[in-house]
């Protein structure tokens, strides 16, 4: 019982309806089934990482965006918690501060993505700038269009020169999302992560969705895709994005470095 | 069995003869117990940093410093690998670029500082401007000295401000690096990491050894301190590094943030 990634990346310029994408996944791989293919994917995902770093020419970047309490923090911490922190950096987007809102949009985003040999994580990211800045209007509707090409442009620039680029959208719905916010509320050892502003967010839930729809429209592209991602069943979240990151670095036909002597000469005194 | 990780710490301004501190453990605590206890302590490092994050107003910095094929990336990947890699960025300082040389040595070392709620790691790190820089004459004598106190300074600043530092020195023989140094000659996977130029440097392992010296007399602080961890036996060099990170961040009085609202009367709609 195989998880087929495919199923679940926009095509190029498709248009998108959330709804009719699963929050839950409800397939027929089980879950005790589905943790043993994840620890083999993991291991596998830790060789490939190795074999990124030794290799030293390309690099990954993974951007994750979602809801509130949609399981961005948990996915981080399952799915590049095991593999080497010398060469993952995971890099976190609030809201812009003084100095960055004095660049374009792109400028700070550019400034994090991961160098030769590393992945990179973006828990949120510069899509923030077309999702939020598109319902609460931060910018008129006219440059959110064209910022949907500037960010194509700058994906391809990235994809060009070597950084691979997978997009990962932890789709929930809205009712699990109340469950996941009550329960911040009701555990002392998550209740920091509780924001009383979450709460009026939720009344622009069906804005966001859109937001996300034309994001996914526009900018799923064959180079940098977006996936959808049931997100409510976590084992299932992190196999598929695990899978997804798998598939990727193989196919980065990456190696090993040449060395310029032959080991077998070298005499260490 | 428990480890007593003061053994290990160099007091303030003592003098260090580094031929009198173990290179490989040989003490009661036997592997398999050893393994069990790291276990464990991961489990503790976890939690704290999680508490560490959610504090969000102190942060630790690691600084790891060896001779050439100690085990500096395989500490990294054994301590730091578990622990969450949102709230953990490793740096890897090399010889510095040309920018970096236009500046004093510290300059750079600063700005990758770890963010209050953080863990930051140093592979290498400012004290090879007094260990390089004092073996190969980089800078003149005069200017080393100074260096000292420049670092004890600057470590002094970001203590008061809220990082805490630990210093981690991993001492190893010099036929134990050998070793290391041949069995990457060996391994496929290993050979990119072996570099020839490892081997004339083996030629001043004495006086790399009396810079350590010098530089851990001058710049172990209470504030910061240095520790010697005998590490060629991993599992217990990979034991008293967590240790010590264990115990320093339970000294630290971490909580989580209080909320300025009463988590039962919220409603979510």
């Amino acid at each position: 019982m195989s998880v087929n990634t495919k199923e679940y990346r926009i095509d190029s310029r498709k248009s998108v309806e959330l709804d009719s994408w699963p929050t839950r996944y409800e397939g027929r791989l089980g879950k005790e089934e589905g943790l043993e293919t994840l620890a083999e994917l993991i291991l596998r995902l830790q060789r490939l990482q190795a074999l990124l770093y030794a290799d030293g020419s390309k690099s990954l970047l993974v951007v994750l965006q979602a809801m509130d309490a949609a399981g961005k923090d948990s996915t981080i911490r399952n799915v590049f918690g095991p593999i080497n922190p010398q060469g993952c950096k995971v890099v976190s987007f609030k809201g812009p501060n003084s100095t960055e809102l004095l660049h374009d949009f792109l400028w700070r985003v550019h400034q994090n993505v991961p160098r030769r040999g590393h992945i990179g994580v973006f828990n949120r990211s510069h899509y923030e700038d077309v999702l939020i800045a598109r319902v609460k209007q931060l910018v008129p509707k006219d440059l959110i269009k064209k910022r949907y090409e500037h960010i194509n442009n700058f994906e391809s620039l990235l994809h060009d020169e070597g950084t691979r680029v997978v997009k990962f959208f932890l789709h929930i719905s809205k009712d699990y999302q109340k469950e996941q916010l009550q329960e911040r509320l009701d555990t002392p050892e998550k209740l920091w992560k509780f924001s009383p502003q979450d709460i009026p967010e939720r009344i622009h839930w069906d804005e966001y969705q859109k937001a996300f729809e034309l994001a996914f429209e526009k900018c799923s592209t064959s180079e940098a895709p977006w996936y959808i991602v049931p997100a409510e069943r976590k084992w299932f979240r992190n196999l598929l994005v695990t899978k997804v990151l798998v598939e990727t670095l193989e196919s980065m036909n990456l190696r090993y470095p040449e060395v310029k002597f032959d080991p077998k000469e070298v005499r260490i005194p």
